[in-house]
């Protein structure tokens, strides 16, 4: 097992290894005496892991409840939070006590929030079951659901006590939700790591997957490190985001987040007339498409609404090379042209 | 024109004086710069303040726009916090712009949440319209609305970039409203100020309104300013809250915060064996009922659910004399017996 700590307003610690899950309360327990637990997860997660966590917990002590909402990034909403959070009082946690944020991006986002705002601040701890959760959601305090007007538009910052990432529950997971992680994993990589970069591309991470994930959080740790809210080094971490984002708003959110991302790290790459061949190897071996299906002004007309847009001034992630990237603030009005850079339909 | 400095995670200013709500532009361009400004407040308060704060923006150089909802504690809830967010997204605010609260607690508080979590947080500033959120709620960065399961049960510590307090707004108030912000002028009395607990039983207070309010704000500040998050000194604050909230509940809260505190002093008086004549002398100078009028059992068991609660403990507030109060953690299963006090039901 490897432990990643982290410094925030709050310092805590995330623990990525085999058979975390299972053991889930005896863990916990770790950072967080015996008191109430609510998991908050979905349903999909609620059948396959949910009655391990809380017997787990039980057996350490705790006195849990679970509650579980549908599944799908269309339930990530302020009504399932107010659902969430009239369970919690129903079931009459008070703000000492402790809920348990089981999932993917989807209810470890919403559950995060929850905690964020239930009682002003609850402590909660992450358990994250998808790749993608495990190297980015999981870490750095972000907590969120959509708005109609664009995803994450609502949320708080808000640290949980502990992270355990079970290594067990990554291995089992489909094919797809390891590709959707695997596109954060490559975007550390191409930010400031290229042997991280190198070993996704050759497809031997995955033999290597405790130090592979541990390695990822500890990238996104440094960064989130001296910018817990987001305002200057942690923007590199949108490295892909702003034109991934467009990407999956052109496609009606058909296309996942990390598809999405993986065709931003290419546009990335295209705009910053950097050498793209590495960078679409490594995405197709990890199962990924490179090339986004969508016109460059289609995009660029998706991307205006941004919510990292600041007033007519948007910074983008171009990259110098794999493993070094910097920041570029430039006016909205450049978009177009970058985007048209980033598709290849200018050059 | 007062002003009294607030020193929390960020530092503001309260400006109290005549004037401010009609020239409000002007002096919210002193700390933020112009901008896209959302106002959010009540239809109550749109029809008596709404054009006169949205046009004085608008002259200091802001791009504003207004949204209100139906006034009430009852539509204080997750469903219009949502609706306002969705509101803020739909005119596309970005998180670089300004959010104004206006109206009393309600709008106050839901409009100072839906800045704390819009974009996971945009600056806002406080336009009080009430002499309860002149004094109470327009300082220390509490935002909330209800839950089911009880007031302010969802919420977020969120600091305003300044707070303006129009006395000419306080002197036009209906009288319930002037009683209702009094109960709480009365606690920083009895907390602290035997001056001011004196100047408002004799009813003097109204002529010196801008010092008096002053007064509280400065009161409010020094408790708040060590405790930005509600777990040592904040809790003096409590003084009257633990019986008041008691008494709003067991009201089906057809009583005002204002008169369940007023009452909840008087309990807090007689709990703690002092002489409660003065006190009672005051709340009637103010227009409120001193005794409530329900058994202790039944206060008690609303005061079971208080989330200011940690698992099986309490903190009360109890006066010492006028000026002096003392903070004192019982068990929860005292809780029968304090309130058989404070009633006058044990003594």
């Amino acid at each position: 097992m490897r432990t990643v700590h982290i410094e925030a307003s709050t310092s805590y610690d995330v623990w990525i290894g085999p058979g975390l899950l299972k053991d889930a309360g005896m863990y916990v327990a770790r950072a967080v005496a015996p008191c109430r637990a609510a998991i908050i997860t979905d349903d999909t997660v609620a059948a396959l892991y949910g009655d391990q966590v809380k017997d787990s917990l039980a057996r350490a002590g705790f006195d849990a409840d679970l509650w579980a909402f549908p599944h799908g990034e269309q339930h990530k909403t302020m009504a399932t939070l107010a659902d969430a959070l009239e369970w919690l009082g129903r079931i009459g946690l008070s703000r000492s006590d402790l809920i348990v944020a089981l999932g993917g991006g989807v209810p470890g986002d919403l559950a995060g929030f929850a905690a964020a705002v239930y009682c002003r601040g609850t402590r909660f701890v992450q358990i994250p079951t998808t790749l993608l959760a495990a190297v980015d959601s999981s870490v750095g305090g972000k907590t969120a659901v959509d708005l109609t007007a664009g995803k994450n538009m609502a949320g708080a910052f808000h640290q949980p006590e502990i992270v355990l990432c079970d290594t067990d529950v990554l291995r089992a997971l489909p094919a797809e939700l390891l590709r959707d992680g695997s596109a954060e994993m490559l975007k550390y990589g191409m930010l400031t790591d290229a042997a991280l970069f190198e070993s996704m591309a050759a497809g031997t991470w995955k033999e290597h997957l405790e130090e592979t994930v541990a390695a990822c959080v500890a990238i996104k740790r440094d960064y989130v490190k001296e910018d817990e809210t987001d305002r200057g080094a942690r923007q590199f971490l949108n490295l892909g985001h702003t034109f991934g984002h467009a990407v999956e708003t052109c496609s009606g959110f058909t296309l996942t987040h990390g598809q999405g991302v993986g065709m931003g790290l290419m546009m990335a790459a295209r705009a910053a007339g950097i050498d793209t061949d590495p960078v679409r190897r490594a995405l197709i071996a990890c199962g990924l498409t490179p090339d986004a299906p969508y016109p460059a002004a289609q995009l660029a007309q998706a991307a205006h609404a941004d919510k990292k847009r600041q007033g007519d001034r948007i910074t983008l992630v171009l990259p110098e090379r794999i493993g070094r990237c910097a920041l570029k603030t430039i006016a909205v009005a450049e978009l177009p042209a970058y985007f048209a850079k980033g598709t290849g339909e200018a050059t």
